[in-house]
């Protein structure tokens, strides 16, 4: 199977879910009644910012590090992230006793860094550009033979995140609806081939900040645009939709909405305050789309996958 | 029985926690490697952060609420508060469908006043002095004939207190320690009637700011001492110890420890960090009380009571 070319199965997703099944904790489900009222539905939250690394991101990173040959994983493995998925990669490895190289660049939040740092592995710095992480990353696989973990655009990183959503659907089964951020597009990706394989009807929502919206134009015009993103406080969904993702979200979502970086922020303000829960701001742009009636949930059982919980604690989004 | 000058019994807390057991969560509890690692024990921490109105007080508010006869009920409950403590009482009367006063005083957080105002109840402003907090207060019970709960200093309030650490011990039977904050003394006297009924050995163990250090210089001199309280970052833990409650630890408590300012700050941000759950300063108290190992617990399973989730989240304590 090509990795970088082939559509992973909802088969490949439940072989991720035992691959990883003795390393990534089964998180928690939760509700809030404060949500149930101001939507008129049945809110429930999956917490991967309680996953390992304190981000889903472990999900993919871990079968992907786990899939590789013997001989593939002597030579270490090396990835470009502004963070969560960094980590898990550099947390993974360590789980698999192999060399991590994470670029990061210079935008990503101290703690992250730090964190990547802690699990052992090799951080190199670049600029904030697309350009420079990937000439930088160039130069890192040139000189180590590693093999490249991309945060996104890899059959076997989608498989690892849709196991968040086979948890979800097992312990609340009959969801009528899974709402995801969408960056990158892994967890929606992911997360659409385990709903469509699932028994009962789920609809799939891809969520998205109105200034990063290129899935969400993608998604609309039946083609892959990844021109013309700007600047979101979601700081882990910054990155251009993936090329397997498109394909996989084209195909399988039923729709994307965006919201403003208002919503986003009080959303997540919201949910601090009344879950006692510390998410990022990733995680608000789904709960932005409902509180903000961006989808009618009312009299239905909608479920959010809760991203990570790792931000920079000095500033926070409603402190300028 | 007069709340104000008999201690309550075990057996007061076993009918505390029947008497709220539809109304009140049984709060998880969680552990987190990372405290494990630092100190060489078992920690465990009861997540009253989670509790109705965000915090344990609604335990104690809650039982001497249902416990009025219908005629007290019917002119109001009255309290004074800077937080936690009013927004229990208010929520209590609201589930019992009676008027609550909450006198508040200035330095109290935006929003815990507004969370009061929220549960229905009349908020009356005070200034920050005991002195003034009672005579407005005094002034509200002889207008409306309402029953004063005090937060601390009253046999029902300390019962239902005490409920916290029976789920706790009754979770977690062999913890050789629990810790608690101390203020005004309601959670750690009711823990230490709890932990010295329980049929396995448990030391109980009270935390303090330095600062504001009433409780320590008490439980040191053997002697009621509310005297010479300065400021803390822990708001919560502001008031002067009880005369009941003073009785008890004096009784039953087997140690009291107080931390610093800065390692209040430093274990609360760490607590965030690491577990991704929102505490208030008050609650990091017993937690560097560890992290600083003012007590051994190397090799010993210690349970420390998460006392609540409530803060303003304008401005952290670790942002000046």
């Amino acid at each position: 199977m090509d990795h970088n070319s082939e559509i992973p199965s909802f088969r490949n997703v439940l072989a991720a879910a035992e691959r990883i099944s003795d390393s990534a904790h089964r998180t928690p489900v939760i509700t809030s009644s404060y949500f149930d009222q101001k939507t008129g539905g049945r809110i429930y939250f999956k917490c991967e910012n309680l996953q390992k690394v304190g981000a889903f991101k472990f999900r993919g990173a871990c079968n992907a590090i786990f899939s590789l040959s013997d001989e593939e994983a002597q030579k270490g493995v090396a990835t470009h992230s502004s963070g969560n998925h960094g980590q898990a990669v550099a947390y993974a490895a360590k789980l698999r006793g192999i060399q991590a190289h994470v670029v990061m660049p210079e935008y990503a939040p101290k703690l992250k860094v730090n964190a990547v740092k802690g699990y052992g592995a090799n951080v190199v710095r670049c600029e904030n550009s697309m350009e420079s992480r990937q000439s930088v990353l160039e130069e890192v696989l040139n000189k180590t033979g590693a093999t490249f973990i991309h945060p996104y655009d890899d059959a076997r990183v989608i498989a690892g995140q849709g196991t968040a959503a086979l948890e979800f659907l097992d312990e609340v089964p009959d969801l009528d609806f899974i709402l995801t951020p969408v960056g990158g597009g892994g967890l929606l990706s992911g997360t659409a081939i385990v709903a469509k394989n699932h028994p009962q009807t789920v609809r799939v929502i891809g969520t998205e900040p109105e200034t990063v919206n290129d899935a969400y134009r993608s998604f609309k015009a039946g083609e892959h645009i990844i021109d013309g993103n700007g600047e979101t406080v979601a700081d882990g969904l910054r990155a251009t939709l993936g090329k397997l993702n498109f394909r996989i979200i084209h195909r399988d979502v039923n729709d994307i909405v965006t919201v403003t970086e208002e919503a986003i922020i009080s959303s997540m303000r919201t949910f601090w305050e009344r879950t006692k829960l510390i998410i990022e701001p990733s995680c608000a742009v789904p709960i932005a789309a409902l509180l903000e009636n961006k989808i009618d949930v009312a009299g239905k059982k909608a479920g959010i996958i809760i991203t990570g919980g790792n931000l920079d604690l000095d500033k926070l989004p409603w402190q300028v």
